[in-house]
């Protein structure tokens, strides 16, 4: 059995400064718990809710301000792309990465991503049955990759709603790929909030717990150190004395269970 | 804290000697680990598919062998009733009353067994939000019953299947009572199998696991020493050595989390 | 091809001169559309969200006042019930009995229906596929009863929601039986209203049409001379003008498709 | 009143030759029916299933057939986009660009369509509440395009399944734009043919009269001569025939309820 790997970070990126003390409080909480960790965060939200959202600093600013994230802290990092052409840049700076869940029946781009990370995360549609997900991993294979991971973050349940099935979790374990839960989007109720997609953190720790407890090999959460004030994902964005404390919890299940 | 409530028996009952044998093996079971007991099973299983398929032995029949079960084994019993006039016999004899899932907004009945019974069980219908169970709980209390409480057993996700929401869970809770988690029944596919309700018993372990993670009073399993015999929901059902082995492992992740 | 089947009337009996004055007024709207008509109203709302909303007259003073109806008016009747005992007394005065959707599964209470009266209407359950129907239908011809009917009324659709699958109405009718649409109840909202069930009336009449242009052989809908005043589902039901002018569109659109 | 709009081609672009045959036979098609028309084609189908199955011409070879089509029929044209980089040379050559539903809360793409079309429709996501769209609309103009129009396609209903809402219709009317039914991928079933979406052809017509009952401004369908032989979403395509009577019965019904 692996160590649970931890990818956590603030949704967006909110400047290099913001990005970088994140990453040193996103180590030092891995550090404390005995995980690996990758530094999340994304240079663009594409597709908010409304266009007149904050989307982050852009693909350049977003990966100068990854290359100092790694160079402080020597973090992994991971980030999101939307279109086939930043997969190439982004893959020179980060070393993971990540397709969308609204994007993971896009064939370009999962095998553009492929070509350019080291590791690749695609997040579930919330529109897609679990075994679906395999014709994920093939497109990653023929782009090159064995390195893919699949991601939890909700279904569609009705209008404005999102339900984790926790059998989605075995089911595309069983596809021979590690598991992610993202625990903070999947508490995301879209649409709910007028303009801006509302979320319900409290969720967000039975949730985790719940996955641990079905098996999972990573955890994704979104951490803001005020996530009162965070750009995006405020609603379902955990602090790190939340964090922290869902951490211990995931941990003593995984144990409980004879899983490291 | 309370230690976990194990509910468990066959679905429906398959005579008196099947009955007896199958509460002296749930208690030796709850006794291994340690936990208070209800034996359970169905007299009548009103609600098939098919009206052609096996219901069990009635009313009558059904309260006899559970005077037995109780007799020798001292346990105590919960069994469900689809119509108002079976709540008083019933409640006579057993100890625990269950509303069924489709019929959790049936006033009169929900009021019925509330009187008779000592302690109540209403089923989260598949239909329902979480929340609006509150009613279940006032029609119980006009009943004159404070021994209520709740089980989810899944929600209806499109068509032939079911999904837990575990957020169910922590959402019941808030409502005041205690709530039970039916790990069997929650793997139901229903109308998937032909004239017979399908099931996925390889998900039983994961969920019940992942609803011990986020927190409940009570864990409801049908467990048939055959199931592949069983007169109803064999698919769904564990048999003792499954039994045996998940109960270790909901009793480890509960203690690792606090609970005993 | 047949004439559509008008079935109309308010939701819950409000005394025997309320329902005797609908009565008139549904039998007059039915000759201006040339249309036969069957009048319907429920004693008894035993399902109702809260334990303390209206119910009705009971079954006594319930089936008193649809003999009133059908001496005066001539009219066939149509009432719903929940347990088996209400049957025969119910199928000795009305001419339809109806099983509602929660209960569609019941085996006992569809033969019971069956065998007490003339016509049987099974509303599909919310948690069930249209094809699962069939079992119903069985259960139906095993009461010995071949003029059964099968309604849609709306699937689960997430939380608090319903969603008409216009498919079921094909679906259904490749059963072999007549399909009705309740245009009505198909527009609730269920537990989105607090204490009781609501609705939203803007999206019955284009269901309805939709229906009517899919292929139905009855119609249903609650109309109620004073929606507002309603002591029941007020919020999905329609005034008379309003249902007049909805059978003028619903039957263009049959005549338009070559249907009566 | 407008005349419905009819968009109408293959699903995916099988060749030049292939493309002007379809395009004179939807021209035709219109004619008869005294349509307007625009011919809607694909030329990279970039999210199928499996990235194994056959994807279109590209943009280059399918932006020419396009402009043989428009020279040769003088149809104006629709196509698909995937990329922000497409808008502007799709643009160019067709008349209406088309925001796939998987895409449909992509900002970038959204107004660089906008900004490159005369004309955009924008599918309403499987994943999302139809009063959401509010947002795609002003991402269109915020693009400077006041021609946005959007469709229904269906919405996620558990797995492998989707339902479409009658009500969503309605409901994105209301936000101002015309609105558009998709007949065909309305009745897709994604994940359940095995490495390929399935379908299920006998809904189209039913759903495509519901709607028209309800009121669109523009029916949007697949027609392959041979659907058995095309490569893409043959399941759920027309022939022609089938396309003409279809065509009947929703101008019948739209003439019935007063729209030309």
């Amino acid at each position: 059995g692996q160590k649970l790997l931890l990818i956590a970070g603030p949704c967006v990126m909110e400047g290099e400064a913001h990005a970088l003390a994140h990453a040193r409080r996103v180590k030092a909480l891995a550090e404390k718990h005995g995980l690996p960790v990758v530094f999340k965060a994304s240079f663009d939200k594409a597709n908010r809710s409304s266009g007149r959202s904050f989307r982050g600093p852009g693909l350049e600013k977003g990966l100068a301000a990854f290359e100092v994230v790694k160079r402080e802290t020597g973090l992994p990092c991971l980030t999101d792309v939307h279109e086939t052409w930043q997969a190439e840049p982004a893959g020179k700076v980060v070393d993971v990465l990540q397709v969308p869940a609204f994007l993971c029946r896009q064939t370009d781009l999962v095998i553009a991503c492929a070509r350019a990370a080291k590791a690749l995360n695609v997040k579930k549609g919330q529109f897609l049955a679990p075994k679906e997900m395999r014709h994920a991993i093939a497109k990653a294979r023929e782009g090159g990759n064995e390195n893919v991971f699949l991601t939890e973050r909700g279904a569609t349940f009705g209008y404005g709603n999102l339900v984790v099935d926790m059998r989605a979790l075995v089911q595309m374990r069983e596809l021979g790929v590690p598991v992610c839960m993202d625990a903070t989007h999947s508490v995301q109720m879209p649409g709910s909030g007028g303009d801006t997609t509302a979320g319900d953190r409290q969720f967000v720790a039975p949730l985790a717990r719940a996955a641990a407890a079905v098996g999972i090999d990573a955890l994704f959460m979104e951490i803001h150190e005020d996530p009162a004030l965070a750009k995006s994902d405020g609603p379902n964005s955990l602090d790190f004395d939340m964090a922290d404390r869902l951490l211990s919890e995931v941990l003593a299940v995984r144990r409980a269970l004879g899983w490291k």
